[in-house]
Parts: structure tokens; C-alpha cells; sequence
């Protein structure tokens, strides 16, 4: 089993994430995606896009603003409600979550406690900072994780805005346009992905979680009384995108959130969870919202934002099931999930990345044998094939320390172009999981490798 | 000729742009993209990256953070040198661009002028407030445009950050990164495509000048002393994909900046300009920028930030080309380009939206003639199709009024599935520009569809 660390070495010295701002000492908590990292998230957008949109006649996609209303934010509750309860270590200084520090000191979840009943429990069980070891907790208060700037020339409150903290009120206060303009009928959903951006207290554990992050989120809107029928629609089929690309079965758990524990505007939530290297911890959140968003962006803002159902004739405010996800989380769990050194049966291992074909960065490496004798020929099946597919051309090395460079970053392909393929076109393709490899005609490559990462 | 207004009016009516934060009466300049808008930025951004990395072998891709360390925006000259010159009317407190107010008011540029010279200038020609006709102006002060936030629980001086203002320095200080771990050599080109922000004094003209902006920026690296001749290549090739993309060669100008009108890092910049419907514009920029950026870098940051040229064996620090283009120009563009009102022969008109096919929002709208009838099987056109192409499914109202609703977004394909289909699986396929329709086998589609949106 690979840990943690090996993990991020393995993602940074191959290319896929390197540190934010490197060269100056980097910036906390940020990371910048290298060639084959911006080609694995582009692929996992791809496939969510694809099966939660694209395929999916009820649904649309919206690309909507990061810099909005401030309105938008005081109706939602996160200008009011979206905070940590900071607290500081009046010894050194340090600012810490309290909820955290209780969890890491003896598994309690301070979930919906006070903060008057946190700071009692860090004073009564003697939680040590965990920079200085003291135990001299100021009061705990609310931090708002939203990051504010302003907008305009003038710098005053008028112009103060934020970044969003999520995409999904962006597609609730288009709900209306989106609905008239595309001739909406319930039940439909409103897709979109797009960078979000939070000031968590403690980020960490690489990229999971991060202050800048991207979201993919669906609004899925329904007649009031059918949600969690729906609920458990989406339930499933987040589940099963997550399985058939690949990922074990053994490392993904449903967390139903208890009654007890439900946020105020939800009658049911479910995390998706996947085995980090840290153990099992949040990958997709999958909430029954009722019409709580609509309902306060109606009041609000003064528009009406009811439906008029069809069949009924009644006019009613939609229920709302959202699946919500980061592409980073993702992108980790489908590196976690796929590195790995293989033990080869003549006692070598290999560096492999086994992720699905339609994730691998790279579908396919053309490889001329001989760059002197076969160059030209590999060049022109790369053109051939890169208008359809990401393909990487290397002509560097022996050809088995090219496949090796290949399998360690996913490459699902490796075309190799030699002296035979001079004469009659054919060319070897070695799978990237078996080593095993077929001779098959340039002319027949285009539909193979279409086949083989379909998803 | 289709006006300015006519094109918002009709890019809002689609559902291709809505106002930013609408039901909270908007938000200034900023604008949510629709169902079809979206799938339009999706399809330029994807024609983009084919033509600029993914069929171009000596160019990766990379996703770098919006969040910087702010070190790379002093060393860029971002902190110090990226501001508007700003004024304010004494008389109304309005506030507006020196430069611009001198130049709507007499066509003067005033570009590259002192402050004091550009206030002079607006007391003795007497130019007026545009919002309250006085002659007030206060002296003229730099405003930087850069959007600043705060990142980590502590306000301070240290924690203060800037959103970036371009893409373009997130490539730059990746640049040892890339060229290690994907094991380029000199000439290789790093792009990216992402969200950046300017706090513009004036922005304006609908989605043309937004503070709030996706960039598609190549950074292409070559060795001193050869770039001029791949400065003269890049301007050609972009050139080229515009009109490959269906641009009007009479709509596009080079306008090649005089050696005077030089950034002082520059030794060749030309902008493409496009007429839009206010006039010819600035679409793309292209600029040699020497060794500026990477040189700074290394300076600022005391990394070695050569390259070492295993030809020559010397080590330099490479110069580089830079095409810079915003997707929302774009958009614009394709629009303007696109959209008109059609004379039929039979005296008719019809709104058409003539748009390169690979552009197109939808390739193809699945039409059953008569819903009850062949329902069912438009919905097996629709599954077969939507696994490879954004396809939309219409049964509404009579056949005639359908194919002008997917004319006027630009859908190239019409597929109605009629009682003929029920017998021999044949369907009538309309072409969006000419009207003709011919008869495809379903097994057809998904080939022929591919050969039209080729790009």
C-alpha cells in the first residue's frame, strides 16, 4: 500500500500537481497543475459533464459569475452563517478551529455545538495547542470563510463583494432564466463547473482540501413531495460514475447523515466517502435541499420564482437535490486509487498508474523504434491520432524505458512504430494494465482507441 | 447589418448571456452564460486547445492557481506599473479613465502620456463630465487594477493577496517545472486557459471589456535571437484560426504597433482587431516579450531560471511569444459574425445564427415529427447520439417553427424522425445553411455528423 507521502511525491515529481508559487517559497495551501495533471482534470470534467449533463436530456449546463451580489450571499445565509469557530492560542498566538482540535484530541465531533460548550471542553480536558503545548484558549468566535474584495473605484461598503464560496447560487438566481429560455419541464437539472474559493482556518492534506477549489455541481429541481425519491436517484448514480470509472468498491461508503445532524434546510444528506491514505473522509456531498434556496432568494429579492406546473396547473416553488463534488478531491481519489508498484513476474516492478482509460492523461505514446528510420512515419500517426485523442510522442531512450515512463503516468497505449510498419502499415499497441501487445493497421487505430477509453 | 443592441437584446432572449445577478437588480459588468452560452465557450475553449497544444506536439498544457504569492506580482511589475490613469469629476464625484474621456472627446491618444500632460489637457480643451457636463477635474492618479483580497484567519499586511490579473505569470513561474518534468526542449510552448480579474475603471460593451474574464494564453518559448520569426508564425496561426473558424477576412485587421507604441519589454506586438459592431476592436493580442518575464522571475526569486541548449551547450535565459485572447471576445465575435436575418426566397425571413459547425452549441436537434408516434424512437436518436456530441431533443409545436427555433442558436443539423423511420431506420437530415435536406440511415449519423463539425 502506497502512504500518503509516497503519493505526493509521486504527483509532484512526475508532473501531475506542483507547488503553488514554487520559485518563491510557494503560497500556503495553493497548487498549480503540470501537463498531464491539467489533462486529468480536464478528463475528470469531461466525464462528469458527459453523464450529468450532456447525456442526460433534463439537464443543462450555466457558466456563471464568481464576482456577484452581495445580496445574493445575505439571502443564502453565508454572509450570516457560513463560519468556523475560531479560536486562539493565547501563548503563541496560533489560530485554530476549536471543533478540529476537539476531534483530533479524543474523536469527539463538536458538530452544532456552542461555543460557549467548545471553549468549556478545551478548557476542562486541557486540549494542548498543538504549536506551543499550553492550554490558554481565548473565547471562540465566528470566522467567515468567505474571501471579500471590492469592486469599483471607490472603496467602501457599497463596493464590497466576495468570491463565491460555492457555484450552486449562481444557478439558483438564474433558475428563472434558465427555465424560460430552455423551455424547461420539472423535473430538469442545472449543471455547472466553475473555481469556488474558501478561507478555511486549516486547510491541508495536500489537495484535498484547498482555499481555491473547483466544483461541479448539479441543481436538480422537482415537484415538492418527489424529492427523495430523487434523492435516492442521484444517491446511486453518483455512486456508480464513481465505480465505473474505476474506483474500488471497498474504498467508497455512503455517510447518511442522522436526522439529528441534518442542516436545517435539508430532510436528508449523504456523503460519499473514499479511503484516502488518511482513512475514509468526504468525497461527494449529496443533499436534499427542499426549497430553501429558491424560497429565500424569492424573498429576497422580490421576484417570484414559482413554477407553473403543466399538468396541475398549481403554482409552486421546486424542491432541489444536489450532488456537489471537487474536481481536486476527485482527481485525488482517482491518483490514490490507481498508483501503485506492481510486482512483475521476473521479480521487477514497475511504477504503474492504473486509472480508466478515459481519465488516462495521455490514451496513447507513439514510439518509433528508430528515430532515424522511423521518425518520420511516428510523426504522422500522431497527427493522425492527436486530432482526436491527447497522445504524447517520445523517441527518446530504449524503447522498455519508454514504456516504463509511460505506465507510471497512465498512459493507456503505447504504439510503437519499427521496421515492419515501413512495409505494411502495422504498428504493435502494448495495453498499459496486461503488457500485452496486438499488431493492428494505422487506418484501424482511430476506432481502437475510441472503443477502448469509451465511457 | 445587424446592430449592437440587436445582438444583446438577442443574445439575452436565447438564453446565450444573462445579466449577472439579475433578480438583485445585476451586479455592474458582470454577465451568466445560458445553457447554449456555455456550450459555446466550451466548444471555442475546446477549438482552442486543439489548435494551440493538443495537436501541436511541442506544446503542454498547465492549470495554475488564480491565488499568487503576491512576490510574482512585484516581480512581474503588476504592483508597481498595472494601473489606469484615474480622475474624478470634482462637481458629481463620478470617476472616470483620463486616457479614454481625451479620447472620446476628440479622438486624441492619449497613450503613454504623463498624468500632468493628460490633465492639462482635459482643463484647456475644456472636456466635459460625461455624467453631469461640468469641467471639474481633479489631478490625475494611478488606480491599480489589480482585485485584492485576504487569505488565512489574520488582516494583515502579510496575508494580503491579489486575484491574478492574467495566466500569463502563473505559466512563467512554472516554467522550470514544465520544461523538467515533461523534458522539453527549446522551442516548446506552455498554455492555459482560466478565469482572470481586473478592476477596470471602465468597462463596458456587453461582454467585450469585463472585470471578470476567461484567458487562452500561449507562452512559447524559443531560443534568443529566433523570435521574430516565431512571433511572425504565431500571428499567422491565430490569423488563420479565426478564419478557419468562419471570421469575415474583411471583419479582421493586424493593427502592428509602432516601435515608439512598444511596451519597453517588447520588440514586436500586434494586435488582431475585429469589427465588432462599435467598430474595429482589439480581439487578440500578440507580443514578443523578449526575456522580460522569466528574467524578473529569476531575479526576484533567485532561481536559475536558464536553459540549458544541448545543442550548444550555453545557457540562456529562452524569449518568448505570447498570443493572448479572451474567450468572452471571442463569443462576441462568433456572434456578431453569425447572427442575421435571412430573406428567403418566398419573401419570409428567418433568424439565423451562422456559425462555424464545430462551434455550434448543438450539432444536432432531434425532432420526432409526431411525438405519440415516433417518440420512442427520437429518444433512441437521442441516446445513441448524445454519447458523442451536445445534441438537444425537441417535440413541441409543428416541424417548421422547431427548425427555425434551431436555426436562430446555430443548430447545424435538423434530424426528424418521421413515419419512414418505423419501416427502413432512415432519417431526414436538414443542413442549417442551406435548408436541403437529405435521407441518412441512423447506423449514418454518428459518422456524418463527425466529417460536418470537423475543425
Amino acid at each position: 500500500m502506497i502512504t500518503f507521502e509516497e503519493l505526493v511525491k509521486y504527483a509532484k515529481v512526475t508532473g501531475f500537481v506542483y507547488q503553488g508559487s514554487e520559485i518563491y517559497g510557494g503560497l500556503a495551501n495553493t497548487w498549480d497543475y503540470g501537463p498531464i495533471g491539467s489533462l486529468l482534470k480536464q478528463n475528470i470534467k469531461k466525464a462528469w459533464i458527459n453523464k450529468f449533463q450532456k447525456e442526460t436530456p433534463n439537464n443543462v449546463l450555466v457558466d456563471t459569475s464568481i464576482l456577484l451580489n452581495s445580496r445574493v450571499w445575505e439571502a443564502s445565509g453565508h454572509v450570516g452563517g457560513f463560519s468556523d469557530p475560531l479560536t486562539e492560542c493565547r501563548a503563541c498566538n496560533n489560530r485554530f478551529r476549536a471543533d478540529k482540535l476537539i476531534e483530533e484530541f479524543d474523536g469527539t465531533n463538536a458538530d452544532g455545538w456552542s461555543h460557549e460548550r467548545m471553549h468549556s471542553y478545551l478548557v476542562d480536558k486541557k486540549v494542548p495547542c498543538p504549536s506551543c503545548g499550553k492550554v490558554e484558549w481565548a473565547p471562540i468566535r465566528s470566522f467567515n470563510m468567505m474571501f471579500q474584495t471590492n469592486q469599483g473605484v471607490v472603496q467602501e461598503t457599497s463596493s464590497q463583494i466576495y468570491l463565491r464560496p460555492e457555484t450552486a447560487q449562481g444557478i439558483f438566481i438564474n433558475f428563472k432564466n434558465v427555465q424560460r429560455t430552455a423551455r424547461k419541464k420539472l423535473p430538469f437539472g442545472i449543471a455547472q463547473v466553475g473555481k469556488s474559493f474558501r478561507n478555511e482556518i486549516t486547510p491541508g492534506n495536500f489537495i484535498f482540501r484547498t482555499r481555491e477549489f473547483e466544483q461541479m455541481e448539479l441543481e436538480f429541481f422537482v415537484k415538492p413531495g418527489t424529492e427523495l425519491e430523487y434523492f435516492a436517484y442521484w444517491k446511486e448514480y453518483c455512486m456508480n460514475w464513481l465505480k465505473n470509472l474505476g474506483l474500488n468498491g471497498e474504498r467508497l461508503q455512503f455517510d447518511d447523515h442522522k436526522p439529528e445532524a441534518l442542516s436545517h434546510y435539508s430532510n436528508a444528506t449523504t456523503d460519499i466517502q473514499f479511503k484516502f491514505p488518511w482513512g475514509f473522509d468526504e468525497l461527494w456531498g449529496i443533499a436534499s435541499r427542499t426549497n430553501f434556496d429558491l424560497n429565500a432568494h424569492q424573498k429576497h429579492s422580490g421576484e417570484d420564482l414559482t413554477y407553473l406546473d403543466p399538468e396541475t396547473n398549481e403554482r409552486y416553488i421546486p424542491y432541489v437535490i444536489e450532488p456537489s463534488v471537487g474536481v481536486e478531491r476527485l482527481f485525488l481519489a482517482f491518483l490514490a486509487n490507481g498508483y501503485q508498484i506492481e510486482e512483475l513476474p521476473d521479480g521487477t516492478t514497475r511504477e504503474l498508474l492504473k486509472i480508466h482509460p478515459a481519465l488516462a492523461p495521455y490514451k496513447a505514446a507513439i514510439l518509433p523504434l528508430n528515430k532515424k528510420l522511423q521518425g518520420d512515419k511516428a510523426w504522422e500517426v500522431y497527427n493522425l491520432l492527436s486530432k482526436y485523442f491527447d497522445v504524447v510522442y517520445d523517441d527518446t531512450q530504449n524503447i522498455g524505458k519508454r514504456y516504463r515512463r509511460q505506465d507510471q503516468i497512465g498512459t493507456l497505449l503505447a504504439i510503437t512504430i519499427d521496421h515492419q510498419t515501413m512495409d505494411d502499415d502495422t504498428v504493435t499497441v502494448r495495453n498499459r494494465d496486461t503488457m500485452e501487445q496486438i499488431r493492428l493497421h494505422v487506418s484501424e487505430l482511430k476506432n481502437y482507441i475510441e472503443e477502448q477509453t469509451a465511457f
